[in-house]
C-alpha cells in the first residue's frame, strides 16, 4: 500500500467510459526459421513464466479509487496474458480492427492495470503482441522504453524475458525495485506535484509559442476537435527512415519536419475528402525533449531531460507539399529558438503539457465554446535503432497505441525502428471516419515530396 | 427522440464498469454439408444486410444519459457485427474465455447498445455467434426469443434475417414497428412505472415467502454472495432433457427440480472445494411464469404472464443428492402453492424482482452488511422444441449469458433447445474462482440422481 501522486491519480480520477485513459502498442515479430504452429504456445509460455513479476505490474488501485496503489502478491495471468487469434483471410487489415476494439475497451481496476495479447493467425506467419497499460500506472514513452528493454540485439539469446519480468534497473539505485515510475516522469523528478503546474504550462505555453517571435493563427476548429465517445479506430504503417531522410537532406530541414510535412499532407487531402478542410492552417502541438540546466532545476531534474511542447503550423492552407515542408520547418525552427532560451522553471511548467489529455479538458463541454489550442498531436518516441529479437524472433514493427481525448480525437504517435519509423495513429470511431484512409494519404504526401526534393 | 420509461433507464443509470448490464448468448451453429472456407464471410454477409434494421436496433442513449432514446437513421456496421477468431487448439474452452472477455466491456454508449461476434477456428468446424444486448434495450428473456425468432425449423430455408432485421411482428397491432420491448415487458404491460414496485416487491416476497406455509432459513453469506469487479467467467455446456426428466419421473419431481438439484449437488461440491460451503442451507431465487386473473389486473396485461419468482431451498447442507432433490422438490412445491393463491397486485409486485440487480443493490456496500435474500439465481428460459436453422447452418448450442451484480457474483441461466438444455454460467472473475468446475460438478450431480432413481 502506497500513497499515489496526483500524476497518477488524476489519469484515474479524470477516466469514463467515453475516455479511456490507457496507452498501448502494437508489436509484430517474425519467428525463427523452422518454427513450428508450436511457437505461440512457446511465446505465451514466456509471458506467463511466474518466476518474477515486478511490483510496477502488480500494482493496483486501491479503494478510495485515486488515493492509494495497492500491490498484489500476485495475478491472474490468464486474465492479463491473453491468447487471441484474427479472423481470415487474417491480413493486417483484421489485426488493426481488433486493436481498436481492444483500445476501447476499460481496463480491470480490481486488477493490476494491464493487458497484453499474443495474436495468432496472421496470413503471413507473423505474431503481433499488442499490450495496453494504464496511464496512471506508466506514461506511453516509458511503455515503449519498457518494451524496447524485453528485446535482445542477439538473434541467438533465449532468456529475453517480458516487460513485467524485467529485473530492477541498476541505475535506479537504493529505491526498492524496479520503478519505472521514476524513468517515467525523469522529466519533472524535481516537482513532487505537478497538477498546480498544468494551467501554468498552458499560459506560459500560450504566451511564449503565441507572443514571441512568431505569430502562430489560432487553431481552427475542425472534425477532429469535438467531443469522442469511447469507440477506437487504429491504423498503423512503416515507412523507411532513408526515404523521409532524404528528402530532409535535400530540403534542408529535419526528419521531423518532413514527419509533420507528412501528416499536414495526408491531414489536407483526408479533410478535402470528408468536405471538412479549414481556410485557416492546421497546427499540431509536437513534443520535445529538452535538456534541464543544472544550476538552477534542482539535484534531481539536473540528470534528466525535460519533455516540452511547441506549436507547430503544418501550413494545410498551401497547396504545394514542398511549400508546406517549408512553412513546417521556419514553424518549427521558430519555436525550438524560443524554447532554448526558458528558465528551468519555464521548462517544467511547460512539461506540464505532458499531462495533454486532462489539462486540455478541465471542464465537461469545453471544446464546443473555445478553439482548440492545436489540432493534432504528432509525437515521435526514439526506439532502437538496430534489429531486434525476443528470444529468436525478430521484431517487425512497434506501433504506438496513444489516447485520444474531447478536443482531440485523432493522435499520431510514431517510433524508430531500425531503419524503420512505424507510426500508429488512433482515433475516435466517430469524429475521425474512415481513419485508415490517412495512411494512403501519408504515402502520397511522401511521395509528392520525393518528387520535390527527389 | 422518445422519452425513455424508468424501467429502461434504471440499467444505465446503475451501470458502471464493475457492473455492465447487458445480457448476452453464445450460439453454435453447425455449417450445412459442403460449406467451403468462405462460409463464415456468407454468413457475416447475410449479418451485414442492411435492407432493413429494425428501430430497436438503431436506437440509442441521447444526453443526458437516461432521459430518452433516441433512434439513428443508419448504423456503422463494422462495430456492431464483428468478425472473430478462436485461438489455436480452437476448442470450446478457449471460445469459452473470448466469451468472458466480451462480457466484462462495457458497451459503447453513443451508439445502438448491441454488438455481435461470429467467431470461426473452432477445430470441430462449428461457427460461434455472440451477441450482447444492452439490458436497457431489452431483456434477457427477450433477447432469447428475439434470436430464436430469427431461425427456421426449415433446414432448407434461406431468407433467414437476423434479429435486428426481423420485420414488425403482426401481433404488434398498431404501433408502429417491431416493439419488442412490449413483449419483453409483456408481464408488467399494466403498470406504466414498474420502479416503485420493486421495494414494495421485496417486501411481498418475504412476507409470502418465509411467513407461509414454509419456514426457509436465511440464505447464508458465501463467497458468491460479495462484491464484485467487471472481469468475467463464463462457462457453458448441453445436458439431454431425457436424462434429467428420467429422474424426475422416478422421483415424481419436475425438470425444474432436477436442474435445481443439480445446480445443489454443484455449488456443495465447488464450495468443498473451495473450503467455503456453508452450513446453513443456501437458497435460489428461480422466476417463474404466472397467469394474471384478467378480472382485476386491468386490459393490458388480461392476455399476459406476470414473472414472478420463488426462493427455493437448495439443501445444500444435506450430504445425498437423493435427499436434496426431495428437499428442493418440496420447497418449491410449498413456494408455487403460495404464489397461485396471490392477488393480480402481489404478483405484480412480485415481478418486480424481475429488475433484480438494481433491486437487489440499492445502496453501495450493502451486501457487506447483510445476509443475502438467495444465493444464486437460477433461471429457465422456454427454447425451441424442434431442431432450428439459420439459411442452412443447424443450431446445436444457445447458451444465455445473464448479469452479475454486488451480492450476486454467480448467475445460472439455461434455455431448451431441441432436445438439450443449453446451461449457460456467468460469473464475477474474482469472487468466483475456477467457475467451469462447477460444469464437472453439474454432470457428477446428475450422474448421483441417476444412479439413487436410475
Amino acid at each position: 500500500m502506497s500513497f499515489m501522486p496526483p500524476t497518477d491519480s488524476m489519469f484515474l480520477l479524470g477516466e469514463n467510459r467515453d475516455h479511456p485513459m490507457h496507452v498501448g502498442g502494437l508489436q509484430l515479430f517474425v519467428p525463427p526459421d523452422g518454427a513450428g504452429p508450436e511457437f505461440v504456445r512457446g511465446l505465451l509460455g514466456a509471458f506467463r513464466q511466474t518466476d518474477h513479476i515486478s511490483p510496477l505490474f502488480r500494482k493496483r488501485p486501491g479503494e478510495p479509487i485515486g488515493t492509494r496503489w495497492k500491490v498484489d502478491p500476485t495475478i491472474d495471468y490468464d486474465h492479463h496474458v491473453r491468447h487471441s487469434a484474427v479472423p481470415g483471410p487474417g491480413r493486417i487489415r483484421e489485426l488493426l480492427e481488433l486493436t481498436s476494439r481492444w483500445h476501447g475497451t476499460l481496463l480491470d481496476r480490481r486488477r493490476p492495470l494491464w493487458e497484453v495479447h499474443v495474436v495468432e493467425g496472421l496470413q503471413d506467419g507473423r505474431v503481433a503482441v499488442y499490450t495496453k497499460v494504464h496511464h496512471a500506472m506508466v506514461d506511453g514513452v516509458s511503455a515503449l522504453r519498457l518494451m524496447q528493454r524485453s528485446l535482445s540485439e542477439d538473434p541467438e539469446a533465449l532468456d529475453c524475458l517480458p516487460p513485467w519480468s524485467l529485473p530492477a534497473r541498476k541505475s535506479s539505485g537504493g529505491s526498492v525495485g524496479f520503478n519505472p515510475l521514476a524513468l517515467a516522469r525523469s522529466g519533472v523528478g524535481a516537482v513532487s506535484d505537478l497538477t498546480g503546474l498544468v494551467p501554468a504550462g498552458l499560459k506560459i505555453a500560450n504566451q511564449i509559442l503565441r507572443d514571441g517571435d512568431i505569430t502562430l493563427p489560432g487553431a481552427p476548429k475542425t472534425i477532429l476537435n469535438g467531443s469522442v465517445g469511447g469507440a477506437r479506430r487504429f491504423a498503423a504503417q512503416s515507412w523507411e527512415i532513408e526515404r523521409i531522410q532524404r528528402v530532409a537532406r535535400s530540403s534542408a530541414t529535419t526528419l521531423n519536419d518532413v514527419v509533420l510535412a507528412m501528416v499536414s499532407g495526408a491531414l489536407r487531402q483526408y479533410l478535402k475528402e470528408q468536405h471538412a478542410l479549414p481556410d485557416q492552417p492546421m497546427s499540431a502541438m509536437v513534443p520535445v525533449s529538452l535538456a534541464l540546466r543544472a544550476e538552477s532545476a534542482g539535484k534531481e531534474a539536473a540528470t534528466g531531460n525535460a519533455t516540452g511542447a511547441i506549436i507547430v503550423n503544418l501550413a494545410t492552407d498551401r497547396e504545394h507539399g514542398a511549400t508546406r515542408l517549408e512553412e513546417i520547418a521556419y514553424s518549427s525552427r521558430q519555436a525550438k529558438k524560443i524554447l532554448r532560451d526558458l528558465s528551468p522553471t519555464q521548462i517544467l511548467a511547460l512539461s506540464a503539457l505532458q499531462m495533454l489529455p486532462l489539462a486540455l479538458t478541465p471542464v465537461p463541454g469545453f471544446v464546443k465554446y473555445t478553439n482548440p489550442p492545436f489540432n493534432v498531436v504528432v509525437s515521435n518516441v526514439p526506439g532502437p535503432k538496430k534489429p531486434m529479437y525476443f528470444n529468436g524472433s525478430r521484431l517487425d514493427g512497434m506501433y504506438p497505441v496513444s489516447i485520444v481525448t474531447d478536443g482531440q480525437a485523432l493522435n499520431i504517435t510514431l517510433t524508430s525502428r531500425d531503419k524503420y519509423l512505424d507510426f500508429g495513429l488512433i482515433g475516435c470511431r466517430r469524429s475521425v471516419p474512415h481513419l485508415q484512409r490517412l495512411l494512403i494519404h501519408l504515402e502520397d504526401a511522401l511521395a509528392e515530396l520525393e518528387t520535390a526534393w527527389g
